[in-house]
């Protein structure tokens, strides 16, 4: 192994620079050479390569987003395109890859590494969490934190003016970040695509529980089969006649910031590990953690398995609702 | 002076604790029963009084919103509607008050002292720093550091996906937040009310501009007159063809949250004083901030007067650009 | 079931009022009365007890420290000096008992069980992490992250100035927090009571590693058998006369603070089970988590066996080093 | 002016990079070129010269420390020493100055000033706010948050365990942070340098409030005439035995963080005036602020004239003081 190609793709979350970080460090720790490639996929097939220096991932640690760059690219998924980015690797001679990113970004991956014949390791950079085989993403924990913090700050206004508030979080086809952030912020209820939401139920829910309080938080994930927030809050609207409601959309704030402690910590071992599991010739693997103790999935599951988040755990908030 | 009565009206900022905090317990030390009004006049209407003991107030420095409640309260313009006002606070023997919030509730703190012939003072609380006579409210520097955190956030996707982010924050009526907020997070571009928004400008200047860079943020105040976030990105998007648009809208995160350092001593400051110019016979007065050092202002001129932030200021972000 | 009582003991940790609020609230809906016992033993023993109120545990989900008070309690070793406190439990009708601490606090729990012979739950609350059986105790996420967040700071000066900064954290028993701070925050090296300390060989490093660098961080635990940081330094001071040397001891600002949401979340869901816990009959046990799921420990193992970080990770470090 | 050379001096600021952005983009924006003299005045001495380019300063602006470095040189103190650098500012073409530190460096800056015959403006960078003339340094606001909020943490612990603390913070020969964090932090006792400490006094007072108080914080500077926390805490034994004391000495986080919204926006603001002063051919000015508007204070007045806070506000503790 001389040359270990490192690319981020998919949205950008926090931790992908410690990844990079520990994939370069370690890379030279063991004489190989690391080579950036910038922007995702795209850069792949445009040949945007950089040798990395140590200089390069230095201080990198603590930052958000991704110091390489990410781009969807749709061309990818095209054979004929393909075709310059199987070049640019032979001839960079980059004979080991690194893919950071979500399940798309793995499916480009595993194609990438039967054209080039060269092995590819997985790394799960997201925070949606929707990954089969592993407790958490990288991202993942940064995020819940963001959110979390974001509806403390809300709770204050809530609270202050006796409100009801919509609160609408990432997870286009996932209930992660919704279901378990409901949980840490002390949330009255939350509604995820995986379940059946009844919006009778949950405005009956606010009404019965508001005698004595002076707010509700509803935590709605983006991808409700009921809507977003706007569209939950004017169902629920004229059954909560009397209550005043208001909606937050917290947007993009959720994939950027100083990612936390267990990202940092996550990324920097995964990346280690992904230069070692190179080293010894493995291959469409992804490395995923459980129980504090790294392990590796095939990609191919990755891929095709879904992470189903743990549905049952919306009951937790209806034994925390008091009367 | 044996009773001070508190209340917090309008929206809810950031330091309203540690003021009501530093009334209570500065009019204890002068022997004084701080009486706590619940949900700003609404409360003053229904006779919602508590006595403020040590224990209300021990620890709640450093929390956002106000353990007072705030409200919206219309009726309080109807003279008919104010008679409950003025008898329960002649009834519970309160012989001075403090209100804290924005322009209208100087309006009717105002009304109030002349109908109960009380002394009353005000303290400006409000995120959004548009009150005349003084340097800053309370609130409003905590406000503009989460802004700014929140677009430090930004930052880091925009660039990772070279992106050009419209970031909507408060300010109906006036670009302070905005423009500051701009200034602070290294913003390429800001749309304030106060002064004309020309659309191909902007569009201009993102083009020439983005040769080099990765990422444009652009700090929209929601009162702009050429719309908010959404519609401003409208405008440009057939001026910015080749351009990756987004938009994302703070929202209600920017009122709630830890108070930073200098809403809290100014609050601290400020509701010390307050005690002693009610104790002073002083009436009608607002507390406010000049250099370092607290002043007072007629209410009169803090309701008629309208603080302008300086517009000038926008011409720094052209002084920052590079092409 | 009709009354569980709830204590915390020994050092708070952050998630300790999550805990307590969601004891509350779910014995609150099974019909139960949740009694607060205060200042940990101490109370038990002096029978400071209060029923718990919906709105005790209202809005402290996002507090650090305990609602409920703790404190070391010696006394309560002594079989004589106990009698009081089985005596206050049983005039209080307290039929079920969660401890939230340490072994120490477990200890004091498991005599209790047996003496008045109520059931008992124990909850790991401890930034420690050193209970056997669990992946995480409640608190340990959140000192992480207050350790890691110091040390971006730290790393800040080191990096303006060129200097080797040792960062002193806690852990007098054990190198959890050191170890898993150190990988998190990019340190170049760490000291840990488990692994043996060689002067000679960190100075080697240091010097080695220092030639293109600017700064590095040593993270000590304040348990390392060759001292703290002050003592360290001290010795290493001798090898490394060209280099800059500066401590910082973090200190007690790692105890506190707003909980993360993983300790939070942990807290909320161990609070729950403990509840229902006590109502299925179990005693002596101790919930902890593994791989995201709640499990039970016998509070003997938790008390006797002892939990032991992954020491291997200390060459993780050594393979981020570059020279 | 054709090329502005820009130094930081002294301990690091936050803010301090938001500077050296604010002068190398606006040098740009009005054709001159940014010159980075690398590590302070050493740097100069020894020509560690860098051509600023757009992407050094890119996305700096939310970073603590300072890209340039920063050194103490007590050597350039000599005449003879200076001579280097007198050469090498000449041979750079370097025809304005900016210096960001404290007054030790804007003493330096003055010699040069006269030595090399150039223009020399200097920025207050230092956590201090020691300086003459302005109503903030530098560096001071974010200071002053990271104090207010690692007391906060500690303030959990000690109601938690009903303890006093004495909080060492930053200021060898003032009480700038000292006295006023320990106002928005809510701190029951604050002893700084320029006022007379009387240990008995202070103990009495921990005594009477202790009553029915969990907790105290006492904030120490470090530079008091009784001496720092530890000093302070053994005098106060013996008058405070049935008190648990303990004490933290906050250290070097309070240099570093990502700065607040106030430092960087009054760094971007004065590094732009910095830039413009030199080239309207001013020299020997401090750009202060005063009321919220930009100053100029000669640089001589900086160096002779001490700030001094307003002391007077150790009263306003006593006031929110309930027994």
């Amino acid at each position: 192994m001389k040359k270990i190609g490192i690319l981020t793709s998919g949205g950008d979350a926090p931790g992908m620079n410690a990844a990079i970080r520990a994939i370069t460090k370690s890379a030279m720790h063991y004489g190989i050479q690391a080579i950036g490639i910038r922007d995702g996929f795209e850069g792949l097939m445009k040949g945007r390569f950089v040798n990395m220096k140590y200089t390069d991932v230095d201080n990198i640690i603590q930052r958000g987003g991704t110091i390489l760059g990410s781009a969807r690219c749709p061309e990818f998924k095209n054979a004929e395109a393909r075709k310059s980015a199987v070049a640019n690797v032979k001839e960079a001679g980059i004979d080991g890859l690194v893919v950071i990113g979500g399940d798309g970004s793995f499916r480009g991956a595993n194609v990438l590494a039967k054209e080039v014949d060269i092995p590819v390791i997985g790394l799960p950079g997201t925070i949606d969490n929707d990954l089969y085989g592993t407790d958490s993403t990288i991202g993942y924990d940064t995020a819940l934190n963001t959110i979390v913090e974001a509806v403390d700050k809300i709770r204050d206004t809530a609270t202050s003016h006796k409100r009801v508030f919509l609160v609408e979080v990432m997870g286009r086809d996932s209930g992660f970040l919704a279901l378990n952030s409901a949980i840490a912020s002390g949330a009255e209820s939350v509604l995820i695509p995986e379940t059946i939401t009844d919006i009778e139920a949950i405005a009956a829910q606010i009404k019965s529980q508001n005698k004595g309080r002076r707010s509700s938080i509803i935590i709605v994930a983006e991808g409700d089969e009921e809507g977003g927030a706007m569209e939950i809050m004017a169902k629920l609207r004229p059954h909560l006649e009397n209550f005043k409601l208001r909606t937050t959309i917290l947007g993009h704030i959720q994939r950027g910031g100083v990612p936390s402690y267990f990202d940092r910590a996550l990324a920097t071992r995964s990346g280690i590990m992904a230069v070692e599991l190179l080293m010894a010739g493995k291959t469409e693997k992804m490395v995923g953690v459980k129980a504090d103790e790294l392990i590796t999935v095939d990609l191919k599951d990755a891929i095709e398995k879904k992470a189903i988040p743990k549905v049952e755990r919306e009951e937790l908030l209806a034994k925390l609702l008091t009367k």
